[in-house]
């Protein structure tokens, strides 16, 4: 009878939201903007409105609906439902599935965004029939999640796999924003790229990165693609740390895969290829060899499929 | 009516083997030699025999043994039952629990030390209670065993939590035994604290460490009692990087509790302070206050008791 779960991608300027059947296949999406300014109330109403949208463009009726999944920046509460704080919305310690349960009396899970999405590739991307995977996100930020045991694993806090805050380099002179030293976010995120080529050129090294206004690691990528040493050496280096990072999470987690997506990524091969190498070198060959380093395979729905996942995979065995 | 279950800690020099109820107080315990040099027939024939002899000691007949358990060092494969190599037992590829069935009809699971050990801890030491939790050794080597969600974690290939060979300082000259530089077993072991001892004195540094014969951990520890600087500098630099190395876990796995046992950990005080202080710093500190990180409550059978534990929880859902 009940055939159908919703999504709710909720990050800091957009609220996406879909409805799906119980194969994960989305029949209406909507996206509204958060409104983070406006306060903790106008993004909750901005959330049950996305939701009654939804409902209403397909027809279902809510009680046609088994679950809803909200994936959203951390720190949160999954347990409780408790949104605890994130730099892009407004919500401080705010429980955010009681008043949608209240609203439309469908059993609501949240998540953070890295777990729903690493629950995405489980379901339906990158980690499809496996019973072990990580996902990883190399972005602003390199974050995680992972489906253990065929069960999503969030730790005593909810806040396992906090990858990018692994210690890799304990010496090392790059400070994250959390405020260590040497952990991998420090070293091999998209934003640490970026630093280092303006660490370059400050001090004055012969890069066509000089020429460059706003430096990302785009263009540190541009840059080596056409032949800067400069450039070659900075992502030489994000991507053997990385491989570092990821040899440590196989002889921890021993997973069947780990996916990998977010920006710094979508380099591709040049990326996958040196990670590897890094990781190979780090681990053991036998357990590098049995797992599977892939690109995560959802793309633009990445988010909001993430929290379809998580709604049908919370409401399975109940 | 099946009121006990029996356990087997395989050792390179004497099998251990007890009969236990379902609340994991030992009724008989025996303990053989291994005699591994007579190889493989031999070592098999002698765990017959210490599984006979608990169950005639105690008067239990076969048919009311819930399970047996069996911890072997590793690497193992758990699923299969079969042992794979190991330094100090004759067993090449050879599947000790299928015999271990056919003879006795009692279900029978396997496993590696480190895990059999964090089941006991879980089941019945300083993890009781806890939902996730994770074992270290600290001694010759590092090595690890988790239990996630309440049940026994393996991964993939059944070696998660191989912490020893986390690489914690990318770029140090000092080396593994598996080959690579710089991982928390090179670091942090009993084996590495005695060759930085042993360094020391072949560089001629002051140290009273010069006129041991034999130096271990425990000779270091000594001397550190005694005011030794050089014993100081060890043991500081050991117990940091270890601290290092759990701080990985903890952002990683996110536990309630991380049991510590092995002989290094039994210098007590000392090395908790030192080793938490280090792992505070390079976690977060709600992460790091959410989980207990405490010395390992079973003493000399945990070997056995972890090999109880095993049965017990593999033979629960069954």
């Amino acid at each position: 009878m009940k055939k159908y779960v919703i999504g709710v991608d909720l990050g800091g300027t957009k609220i996406t939201t879909a409805i799906s059947d119980l194969e994960g296949r989305i029949i209406e999406k909507t996206t509204l903007a958060t409104g983070s300014h406006l306060g903790e109330e106008v993004v909750m109403n901005r959330i049950f409105e996305s939701i009654s949208m939804v409902l209403e463009a397909s027809q279902i009726s809510d009680e046609e609906v088994r679950a809803i999944g909200i994936g959203s920046p951390g720190p949160l509460d999954a347990e409780k439902g408790t949104i605890i704080t994130t730099p892009n919305l407004p919500f401080k310690n705010y429980n955010v599935v009681k008043p949608i349960v209240k609203k439309f009396g469908i059993p609501t899970y949240l998540d953070n965004d890295a777990n729903a999405a690493a629950l995405g590739e489980y379901a339906f991307g990158a980690g499809k029939g496996t019973k072990h995977m990580l996902y990883l996100t190399v972005s602003t930020g390199v974050g995680g999640g992972a489906v253990l045991n065929g069960r999503p694993y969030r730790g005593n806090t909810s806040n396992a796999l906090e990858v990018g805050h692994m210690t890799i380099e304990p010496f090392s002179k790059h400070q994250c924003n959390c405020g260590k030293y040497g952990d991998l976010e420090s070293l091999s995120s998209g934003t640490a790229i970026a630093k280092r080529a303006k660490e370059a050129v400050a001090a004055g090294r012969e890069t066509s990165l000089k020429e460059v206004e706003t430096i990302t690691s785009y263009e540190v990528h541009q840059a080596y693609l056409a032949g800067d040493e400069v450039a070659k050496e900075i992502l030489d280096q994000a991507f053997m740390y990385l491989g570092i990072g990821i040899a440590n999470l196989i002889v921890n987690f021993d997973p069947e895969v780990i996916a990998i997506g977010g920006g710094v990524s979508k380099i591709g091969d040049l990326f996958f290829d040196k990670v590897k190498a890094s990781a190979r070198e780090r681990s053991f060959d036998f357990m590098f060899d049995a797992t599977k380093i892939v690109p995560a395979e959802l793309g633009q729905d990445a988010g909001v499929i993430g929290a379809i996942a998580l709604a049908l995979i919370e409401s399975e065995d109940k």
